[in-house]
């Protein structure tokens, strides 16, 4: 699924920085479009400086003088607002809304709305929004960095997706023959050895057990553990052969 | 829940408007204990400018030599990895994780550690890490800002909480009764401003039902367009008459 109908509006920003930010957290989201409804005297070189690799994004950028030009091509309009805004009451997490954003996505151009640094957005611009988000945040500091709030929507649609492949363990969860095999080998080890004796022998296998239990265990964690038994092993009767 | 249990830990970082990012990023979410390893001539005007609200957090913040040292008594260590490191094969994503996180830290203190800006974390501190986190991202430019991947840990473990309450309508779903009664007024209205004729009114007010039920209608909603129509029922008499 691509991400291309995704519009990053940022409305009066002010910092350079946090537009050069805002860059790279959409990159890393895989989202590339920027508005900016009439940026206020931005630090250019600030900008690209936080950018970093996300030059592009920010050279690439689209200005408009107002909220409304910059979204009249788009369905669904998302504007996010902090804890304390006449609108909360229709505030919804973006957890929550990610799904009908991705939706609406498919049909056509989507933005998300994000106010400026010092005072958000008017009660204007909130008018034209379709859609209130709220990000959840602290009671007792709930105002994000500009940049900061934009990487947690940005990372939710990414999320939401699903095309974030997971890493893979290399060898999957090892088969039951395979574990029970490597418990009997460590069951005469550490009788060989005198950890334990023949009648405790059992209950510290359970130990032993429920130790290597609490995570998963794969073909080739198997083997080195039953590398480590059988070397003992070797060590052991190497031990007693020379006493 | 609390979350004063969890340390974030940042090793060597270097900019000081970062470790200032990373500090209102905590506390945003509510989280409080920063531990430093070997801080690299940070520049701590530019960390107390961003970290604007939360300076507690900073002037309260930790420092250590080493990264063992500074997660001596964590029991869980979570340690964050970029997109293509050494450990990826056994990284999981913040969401999967953060029910351990918060399980582990009902218990005792609990370590997420973030390597430095320019060269992440070493084998060897890797190594210490019982956990490796991996931030979903662009397979294009897959690494984050130290403070926006601070963010995401932290906003996934406040989220996981459940702490955040999400805002309410004033008013909740109107029973079907009010809705019906609403219905027939906006019939009659319909029908006598002219709108449509007797013949096609239960096909018109199917589009009006479909288009009123998209969303939710709360008692208020529902007193607006009421009131609307019965205006509109006056207004419409009141021409009648004049003409």
């Amino acid at each position: 699924m691509s991400l291309d109908n995704i519009r990053i509006v940022l409305v009066e920003p002010l910092y350079g920085g946090n537009v050069g930010s805002v860059c790279r957290a959409m990159s890393n989201m895989d989202i590339s479009d920027l508005a900016l409804v009439s940026p206020r005297n931005l630090d250019m070189d600030e900008a690209r400086k936080m950018a970093v690799h996300a030059g592009d994004i920010l050279e690439n950028r689209t200005e408009y003088g107002t909220l409304a030009e910059a979204v009249v091509d788009c369905g669904i309009v998302v504007g996010a607002t902090a804890r304390h805004g006449l609108y909360r009451q229709h505030a919804k997490a973006p957890r929550e809304l990610v799904g009908k954003v991705l939706d609406a996505s498919e049909q056509g151009k989507v933005a998300m709305v994000f106010g400026r640094e010092d005072n958000g957005l008017t009660n204007e611009e909130l008018t034209i929004c379709t859609q209130i988000i709220q990000i959840p945040s602290s009671e007792h500091y709930s105002s994000l960095n500009l940049a900061q709030a934009v990487l947690i929507c940005c990372y939710e649609v990414f999320v939401a997706t699903g095309s974030y492949e997971p890493p893979q363990e290399k060898s999957e969860e090892a088969p039951s023959q395979h574990r029970e095999r490597m418990f009997e080998i460590w069951r005469e080890t550490l009788l060989q050895i005198g950890f334990m004796e023949e009648d405790k022998a059992d209950h510290m296998m359970l130990g032993l057990r429920r130790i290597l239990s609490r995570g998963s265990l794969s073909v080739d964690d198997i083997n080195i553990m039953m590398g480590i038994a059988r070397q003992t092993q070797w060590a052991a009767k190497d031990v007693n052969r020379e006493s």
